[in-house]
């Protein structure tokens, strides 16, 4: 995570990821499968939004925090490019699991 | 913005958003990556609707204020000209986040 | 308006709007994109429903009312002519924005 | 209106319309744009259901009554013919508005 | 009704119909228009569910009763054959109308 | 049903139902037409889930139990083969209507 | 289930699921289709998320917990590898039955 990336506050229940590249060493050790290998699934949180709105006002608690590795559905998301790095801003149901070590 | 802007009052949860190309100089220093040469996804609030009303008559607090600079999913609103200079009305939850300097 | 749109009483949240051609003076001086040549965006209320009615049988109260210029997605509602004059019938969920002088 | 009009009682929030031909002499004056030749926008309410039934059971009361003079959405509804007269079976929210003499 | 339709009791909103066909002479002289020649659109009630289960767990009660001759949408339903005899089941909410004598 | 069928338990208002074929004799006596013969819609109930829960926390009740004889919609539902016999999982929803003798 | 497996924290309703290949031996002794050779529809849940999130801020409890043998939709969820072993993340909703012993 870049000094930059804290730059983007994002809406509702977006969260912005970084991907991590296959090739990189992870602390999970997780590996993707090679239908994964044009665009990455994997990436770690760099940004949360408040949580979604609801009719009655109130905020949806995040289950993601800064600093998160997640998994999210490929072909989500809208990418986006800061000080050269690429990253991605997602709907929270759009991430389907936190990697723990 | 222009004092024309300030003439549209969007509905509901609605923004007017003046685009920002690619080109210009712009205080968060994000660039946009080449698939959104055609269409830019960054601009500058310079109105804000009310809030979308719920079935229960309430309005919900719109998150984006006036001079906010935003990225909005691509292809997202409705063009229109004002005094010549082009902006974008957006629903808010086209609206992916805010960047703060 | 004339004497007979007024003979219009619209359902729920629609709205019956009189289209402004490109090349009428307007109030608040917006020209419409060429994009927009074909089929007019812009137009005044001429009349407004009672609001739409929701589950628990309340009407929500409608943002616009008679003389307002609107700003209106294209394409949205159904064309009619009463007396010569061609009107839309619009869902107030497809107009965008007001326009103030 | 025929006597056989009445024998039908429309489900939920459904209305009997007996369409208008444009030829015809109507108390509104309103005349329908070519575009509607094929098939009239215009009818004469014959029939009223009792209203949408919500989840909690209550019935949401209708804006039309017999004898409203209204305007549906074109390719609205299901045709059906009585005592060789053509009629229409429309939901209530495809009629866009009532004309008042 | 054979008492063999009897013998079928229709889950949540479904109701059980037979067919009439044009030939037959009926109760309230209703002819069906040309376009309704391939597939019948009337039909008597043979038996009812007991009502849509809302997410409160309240049954919403049904407004047709065995025995009512109702019109339904055309293409509505499952068809099935009972004692040589064909019945449609149909979602409630395809029932246009009752037609009473 | 036999003894293996037990071992599933389904979710929410998921049905376990045994097809019953055509050239079986059945207790009801229902014969189904012709554009079945590919698909059976008929079948037994061997397993009934808990049913669905809504966005309360409660379980809405099903309609239908173990031992019921149905029919369902053709097409519906995922086959699965238990001790070489085939079994369809269906939703409840896809359930049109309990057979009685 | 491999130790690995238990660093995935599904987020919402999702599961974590080892597919069992049809010619491994299992403890219900139930066997797909043919149809489903190519993909499996049987596996083994071993991570679980903490339940989908209503609009009132509530968690609805799971109906399935690690360890469990499930029956699942062909097609749903996401492929992911971890250790070079293959595992789905499901949606709870797209999980049809539990298999008890």
């Amino acid at each position: 995570m870049t000094a930059t990336a804290t730059k983007i506050r994002p809406l509702g229940d977006r969260v912005v990821v970084k991907p991590i590249q296959k090739e990189e060493v992870t602390k999970s050790g997780i590996v993707l499968p090679d239908t994964a290998k044009e665009k990455p699934q994997r990436g770690q949180v760099v940004a949360v939004g408040p949580g979604r709105l609801t009719d009655d006002g109130k905020r949806l608690p995040m289950e993601v925090k800064v600093g998160d590795e997640v998994l999210f559905a490929k072909y989500a998301g809208t990418e986006l490019k800061i000080d050269d790095e690429e990253y991605l801003i997602l709907s929270e149901k759009d991430i389907l699991a936190v990697l723990s070590e």
